[in-house]
């Protein structure tokens, strides 16, 4: 398997944008937190710290900005790894170059208006659409992963 | 690396089943929000749209029947990442072959037992022998990946 | 890909070392809902069984100690699968030996450290320091594999 193959190297562009998606999710949380104060888990996390000088109670109680992130990651963590690796698999198939492009790209552009929709409270029927187009992509290639193999 | 080995074959058979398995799980979610009208989680899907032409606030309240399907789902991303990724590193090491297809499609029955003993709400100690068999399998194969690469 | 290859030999050892850490966090839970005899997610999960004798109904209400673990469990969904496979991409690209272990074990030292900081409740400053090394060393591999992939 060489990484500068066409088919691999659309796969590694795609799944290193959507693993870098997944980690700043949880930046984007954190900046959440520290400009609200607030939103926080854990009881020791109200213990004054250095980042924490002045803590009190109320910042355990869940908050609507906060929480809003953790949705988006919580959904992150059910779509993004099945991408990586089905992903992977697909490629390793040799499949045509413009077949792997369309569907890797449409699927990173899918979940980042996913993202945006997310993050920006439009309406769920916009928000479901771009979540199909994502779904049905990994189903896609799910099948044909699945049909190859079958196949041998 | 060959997708035409008989392990990595055995692999992606059981990899794709197992993804097309999670992404399932979503589109059950869907279909039980669409069912009872509700278990919504943003407030913005309490908007008037095509698919929701009808809003009341009861809508973001959890139903039973949905949450379960999202921790149907919870579960798959406990547990399938982890032996998509251990399971390919497995097949990688190239063991022999009954003993590949024994362990991925123990896993993969011991799943599908699980998704019915949860989805149908069997007894804990069902559920817990199903979950146990895939958990074992996957740690499993994590052991001798792990001792395959110390003995390099 | 051949997996006496250095760079992915140390992959190896990293992804299954944090993919046993996942599993087990797993175990964990269920150890820590036998010691309280509750914590329990599921309404069939008080049904009386050969592993919960006696049941009642505040074996469904949630448990600070199990709920601990649960968390753990979802910081591990957050952050390992993506490392799972990025770490493998980024040993894909025959990186020097010696960039590899400080990235990967040092990735490994700072979860194993993260989950000694949640699991005993120390301060949030201290397990923030420890989740920060970790998320860094993964976006720094998502950025080295995307900028490959992009140079051709």
């Amino acid at each position: 398997m060489n990484p500068k193959d066409p088919a691999l190297q659309t796969y590694f562009i795609a799944a290193s944008i959507m693993s870098l998606k997944m980690m700043l999710q949880a930046w984007i949380t954190v900046y959440r937190m520290f400009k609200v104060k607030g939103g926080y888990l854990h009881p020791e996390d109200i213990k004054k710290t250095g980042l924490n000088p002045n803590p009190n109670s109320n910042q355990l109680k869940p908050d609507p900005y906060v929480e809003r992130s953790r949705a988006m990651q919580r959904n992150d963590m059910e779509n993004i790894p099945v991408f990586l690796i089905i992903g992977l698999l697909f490629a390793m198939t040799r499949p045509a170059l413009w077949i792997t492009q369309i569907l890797m790209y449409g699927y990173v552009a899918s979940r980042l208006l996913h993202f945006y929709a997310l993050g920006t409270a439009k309406t769920h029927d916009l928000r479901a659409t771009f979540f199909t187009i994502g779904s049905l992509i990994v189903i896609g290639m799910c099948a044909y992963v699945l049909i190859f193999a079958i196949k041998g």
